[in-house]
């Protein structure tokens, strides 16, 4: 398999034929009238690229690569904005070098060599970045510091169920190296095949599971980071309150204060049982009431998903006015309990059942279909975008007091929004993740763009619900990290003393302003 | 009812005479050589205490009290070694003013005073800090800023099971004005009487129960903190993915980076279930087998609690290999399934059923016993303490593949510290916490001491017990917080560009160094 340098994923993974004609019929149903030219991309040797202006010291020459994919591959995430400028050979600003280190010394070296130099420094895991994270948008000179080559699990604790494993690592190379060992880290972002730990960690992804154990910040035990002013590495421990929590300053840090090398990860035994059930209701509202009442339950499905009308239709193709899928797992006891007492919440709000699955079973209820369009989502959007569609996702959360009320002041912006720049489009929703105090939206866009005019069209979208999304009060993101896209919104949230602390820490781990600059930050 | 000023809790509710009695009976069977001689307490009238050095502006001098009462109840928190010294007489360093603010606006004109005048402030919750975390343990002037009028509930969310509240309010009263609205924190530390909000977020509180939602940090939706350079507040959200968690650097800061004012908590419903199973084990190996089972069994009890054979015998009266208590309860549903699988998995580990609880039956078995001691203990230890006993405890926590080593090497630090300077002792264990991958062990030693030198007598042992602590990889800290006391095995403890971060953010959130000075790190 080789990696797409312009959208997602692997190359020989894009939609076949029979896959792309399912999708463009099904828009020419909804958009009679959209242009579905198929726009390709253009070939990597067909564009003209900035000669690199840095060279490495000797000793990391035989590090670096200068060819024209790797610096294009490099160059951007795989957000629709970066697949739309990779399909109009928009080059724009590229790392002068893509660094791959063979081991942490070396990753000492290449930041004492940046740090010397003025070079910034992109750490780079799977290059997913859909926020302009591994982005370099700036004139001076860069290296995009790709960690792939640190991709073993090093040790493994099968007592306390933890594993040391190196940052470079992606999800299936660490899930195959678990599996001998009957563990798993149970992590699966919609990235998975293309993300690695190390991402994970310094953006605090969500997992696919929506509630308890899910998120990365909450599978960390320890964790080891190279900065400028030397190695930090966190003591192994299953709980501390020895002061503010170190591990809990670099989640999340984005590659701004150093770069992390190797995490000891909490591990779960491989689940043995496992039950699914989907339900159906007349309304929206009731499903979102069913799915507080689950989510303030203490059951703690494993799954507690809720698909909007709109996300049903498209994901599922069921129609209803809201799919909520619930599940449960366990490696160590049958969960008949726990899925009774969730469907009963569930049909006490109106609920109807629409299908039951047990572990084993794959296809043909609305559920299996949705798991199995999960993964190939992002492949849809870029098949669209070169469709000439605006096709795009955002994420956020808030309680559930204000969700309504939320929910409905982003719709009013992204429908005004397309409308307005597009003449036109559907917004879908569904709740990624339930917390006991309230849920994460995640929105998807779809509307018929201009070829040539996607990227400004989405831009103008994207700016609209961030608009609503901050004057009402929910974060910019939930799991899709700040980068260089969000920090207009990012800088509003984040209270005033923190961005003086957070600045602070900064300049003080690391001087010279190296480490992904225009990230979360600014130094000046 | 009236605090103590020199021990624990109220002084209407210090050991009466037939429980003075037990208690001297037990430690006369034990150690029939110790003179138990009753040191009473120094009268504050009979104390000469420092004259305040400072004195507040008029515009704040109606908040500052400077009664001896006042002075000494806050001069120090509730450990042993605070204890010990108060018995004594020994003044030590005073605050010298407490100052009671009404309002938020009124701790940022104290912050501004005291930046402006070089004046330390020691933020007070309920002043039971068994760290130093609220003495004044240096020479300039200082104030403890007593949060007590900053009492209130400001607003509850009941859909979001969410409220707003001010960080003075101490547990009872907390819980007094959640009730009527049928909520609960359920956030019980063993100071739950006489600690605030506040302390419990400055120090990252444990609760009592053992697994899942317990400790503050995961109670916690958003705060409001007044540092010197201003108010911060983080947004209302139930999770969010925006760059490093602000609340999470402000929780543990123990004063040093601002004063919490109040915060968005997050509740839940009061539970109507509740099953308790006491499990006794042949060997403490079999106990601990068990525990870790259950603990990384998914069913995430509300207690699991593992109490040593000493601990046992003290706190429970029986003699066992080791008493394993379980406990379940829900607001949502009856919990037979959770409690018969985690009886399954403890018998299935040689563990027997001593007793089966349902709520409503209050005595009568050793867990309702244990739970009874609970909250006398720290009055016992104080009576203890007064009658030449060095009696204290210390917490840590370590990864299950380490436990036995390390619980070995904990204990033979301390059995050798205590023969050599008291001649013998006890020690005792009990799990306050259990995570999948580590217990929280929580020990207790009782020696006997001579009246005069128990302090330096506990010091030494805490220094021997520190050492294994540290030598061997645990965390200095589970839940007590790091204060002065365990500065010199945190400064170890922490990785060192983690220190240069944290001193870079005080210095810049705080730039007087008033807040706390000697807490967790130095300016200078």
């Amino acid at each position: 398999m080789s990696r797409s340098w312009w959208g997602w994923g692997d190359e020989e993974a894009q939609l076949g034929a029979a896959e792309v004609a399912t999708l463009t019929e099904r828009v020419n149903m909804l958009l009679p009238d959209h242009d579905l030219t198929d726009h390709q991309p253009p070939r990597p040797a067909d564009l003209v690229l900035p000669e690199p202006r840095i060279d490495a010291p000797a000793a990391l020459a035989e590090l670096c690569s200068t060819t024209p994919a790797d610096r294009l591959g490099h160059a951007r995430g795989k957000a629709f904005r970066d697949v739309v400028r990779n399909l109009l050979g928009d080059v724009g600003h590229l790392p002068d070098l893509v660094v791959r280190p063979r081991s942490e010394r070396d990753i000492v070296d290449v930041l004492d060599w940046c740090s010397g130099a003025g070079i910034a420094v992109l750490p780079y895991g799977g290059g997913s970045s859909v926020v302009g994270g591994v982005e370099p948008r700036f004139d001076g000179p860069s290296i995009s510091l790709d960690l792939e080559r640190l991709d073993q699990v090093l040790e493994i604790d099968a007592t306390s169920r933890a594993a040391r494993v190196q940052a470079g690592v992606y999800g299936p190379a660490l899930e195959d190296q678990l599996r001998p060992h009957s563990l798993t880290l149970r992590h699966f972002p919609q990235s998975f095949e293309f993300s690695t730990l190390g991402g994970w960690l310094a953006t605090r992804a969500g997992g696919h599971y929506a509630t308890l154990y899910t998120h990365i910040d909450d599978l960390t035990e320890s964790m080891r980071v190279v900065t400028p002013q030397g190695i930090s590495e966190s003591r192994r421990l299953p709980g501390s309150g020895a002061g503010p929590s170190p591990d809990r300053l670099f989640l999340g840090s984005e590659g701004t204060l150093g770069v992390i090398t190797e995490a000891w990860m909490r591990l779960q035994d491989r689940p043995r049982w496992q039950t699914t059930v989907s339900v159906s209701f007349a309304t929206y509202d009731e499903a979102v009431e069913a799915t507080r009442a689950i989510a303030q339950s203490g059951l703690y499905p494993t799954n507690c998903r809720l698909l909007d009308p709109g996300e049903a239709l498209v994901s599922a193709g069921v129609a209803t006015g809201g799919l909520l899928i619930i599940a449960f797992e366990s490696a160590d006891h049958p969960v008949e309990a726990w899925i009774a007492r969730a469907t009963e919440i569930a049909l006490g709000h109106g609920g109807t059942v629409e299908a039951t699955r047990d572990r084993g079973e794959q296809d043909g209820d609305s559920a299996g279909t949705w798991k199995s369009n999960f993964l190939r989502m992002p492949y849809q959007r870029d098949a669209l975008a070169r469709r000439s569609m605006v096709v795009e996702t955002f994420e956020t959360a808030c309680t559930w007091d204000r969700f309504s009320a939320y929910d409905a002041a982003i719709r009013t912006a992204a429908q005004g929004a397309l409308d307005e720049i597009c003449g036109g489009g559907l917004i879908t929703c569904r709740f990624t993740h339930v917390y006991p105090d309230g849920p994460a939206p995640y929105y998807g866009i779809y509307a018929p763009g201009r070829w040539g005019s996607t990227l400004s069209q989405w831009d103008e979208i994207k700016a609209a619900v961030s608009e609503a999304i901050a004057t009402n009060g929910g974060t910019i993101t939930h799991h899709h990290a700040v980068g260089r896209d969000h920090r207009p919104w990012y800088d509003r949230q984040r209270p005033d003393p923190f961005a003086i602390a957070l600045t602070a820490a900064k300049r003080a781990l690391d001087p010279a302003g190296v480490l992904n600059p225009g990230v979360l930050i600014d130094l000046d």
